[in-house]
């Protein structure tokens, strides 16, 4: 028996609930996780709310991102021993498996060996904001010195994790957030610079800091109606990542933009990344290079306890935060 | 003097002239063409229309496709030399040059040799059916043998030339089509399978052909509201490619598809492709081979005289024709 974090049906952060449960021997190509920190990921309130791409199916478990010491291997486990420190890099669908808990079982595929010297909070916060932004700017978008980067929801722990990446390769990230009260802490985590979106005019501020070339990368989460406006800031050959789907309403993509300009909308999954094997190993060696370096270094918002799991999806939603939110058993 | 087309307001075919008009001699970097046959192209439409890019100045010259003898050579113009038998590509916009005319000038840039024992018509009609599918489905979308591909407006010209081009690589093309009136046409043009879209369900058609994976590329010059059943009939990481702007309204693209299947939503130009001298070498050296195998052949719909370029205009757009419209003077 573990308390584990489950749901009965769809709704506000109120129909979460920590209950005893018993976990099931590792299957094939699954380790058993003993739980020593968690992250909350947006994902998971679509998955509470009945708007993520799969249905929940009840009792529902739920939980993308742990930290935590291997408890047992499953059968055809290799590269992994009882008492191995390690992380998950999300690579199924939630439903599949669920990490919030305090032991839960994660396929191998996606577990990763924490870096020397990085506390359980921080391990549980690294690999999905890293993983994200490296797979969208780097493998997919071939981010090089010199390209300015849009990054919207720039507060978010992905958004971080992008300013990052950006600064580490040698680009301009300019951070958008809606309001400019978050405007001088993004500065403080390494944005060039912020753009109030439903303050100021987002073409002309890029034009302004571009040369009037416009921006060669966009990331958002967001998605909806404000895309257009964004892809009018995008340079010749632009690229613009639509990486989650907060705002499910189909984008309106202008066509004379997106042919005018030879504009690419591509949708992005980190699942891309994580479901194959070799991409997901140069993400691992970039990503650890990068926090080995100090050049990377994740970013925690606030951590709950595990029984304030309703709190702490509250606060997510409230969009006050700056990082990552973690949960600890 | 020489008669050339020209038209002073933007509106239906009618608007357009045949006029006598001085011809400047050709400036650096340019040539000056008698031309012998002329293609005609939906953006000349768009163009005559006051729907294309950029702004007709009255009064307007027109014509993006040409081939005939070269003439006079401007100044720092290599490669060439007076009385070759060329062709154009088209690298420029509208209104920077008009090829219909009986003499024109033409960015050398664009200028190709024509192939031994192809017709002025064939010449006209091959560079920019040929270069407008390659760009997309070969440059960039990488297509490979067992790849399916969607051809919207298959019977266009470039729809035509995609349909070889498949073929050539070893893929399945199939054709989109309206009504099911051109099936029979599009299967002898090489069309492995037609979907008339406003009789079928294009959805499950593609799913039945490819076993329920979706097709990987998509080839549209209309957009619109359809895109967005295009796109759910494409396979995880399929590409969609937009060529053309028939439609102006914004596209609708369901972004549950986009990211669910980690799709490629790309604005795509000729001009991408002739404005790249790598890159259109290559291009040149695909057709010119396809060409010799016998594996490429441009599809000439019907030839216009240049006086009746009214006419032509009509046909264009009565959208009865399969392949090339050309022109002759």
């Amino acid at each position: 028996m573990a308390r584990t974090v489950i749901f009965n049906k769809t709704g506000g952060p109120e129909v979460l609930e920590v209950v005893d449960k018993d976990v099931p021997a590792p299957k094939a190509g699954e380790v058993q996780i003993r739980v020593k920190a968690m992250g909350l990921n947006r994902a998971e309130v679509m998955f509470r709310t009945g708007n993520y791409v799969t249905e929940p199916r009840f009792p529902a478990i739920i939980g993308y991102e742990a930290s935590g010491l291997i408890e047992a291997l499953g059968p055809d486990v290799s590269g992994f021993a009882v008492g191995d420190a390690v992380s998950v890099i999300p690579c199924f669908m939630l439903g599949e498996y669920g990490l919030h808990g305090e032991l839960v079982n994660a396929p191998a595929f996606g577990v990763v060996k924490n870096p020397p010297n990085v506390s359980w909070e921080e391990a549980a916060a690294t690999w999905m904001m890293f993983t994200t932004a490296y797979g969208a700017l780097v493998d997919i978008g071939q981010l090089a010195k010199g390209d300015t980067v849009l990054i919207r929801a720039a507060s978010s722990s992905v958004g971080l994790a992008a300013i990052q990446i950006v600064n580490m390769l040698g680009g301009t990230p300019i951070a958008l957030t809606r309001h400019s009260n978050k405007s001088e802490e993004l500065l403080q985590h390494g944005a060039k610079h912020v753009i109030a979106t439903e303050e100021q005019d987002l073409v002309k501020e890029v034009g302004k800091i571009t040369n009037g070339k416009g921006a060669r990368l966009a990331f958002d989460p967001v998605g909806g109606p404000y895309v257009a406006t964004i892809l009018e800031a995008l340079s010749d050959l632009g690229v613009f990542f639509q990486y989650g789907a907060l705002d499910t309403t189909p984008l309106a993509v202008p066509v004379m933009s997106l042919l005018g300009k030879d504009l690419t909308v591509r949708g992005y999954q980190l699942f891309e990344i994580t479901r194959d094997q070799e991409r997901l190993e140069r993400a691992k060696a970039f990503i650890s290079k990068g926090l080995a370096d100090d050049l990377l270094k994740p970013v925690i918002a606030k951590v709950f306890k595990l029984e304030d799991i309703s709190e702490a999806h509250r606060f997510m939603e409230s969009n006050a935060q700056i990082g990552k939110i973690v949960v600890v058993p």
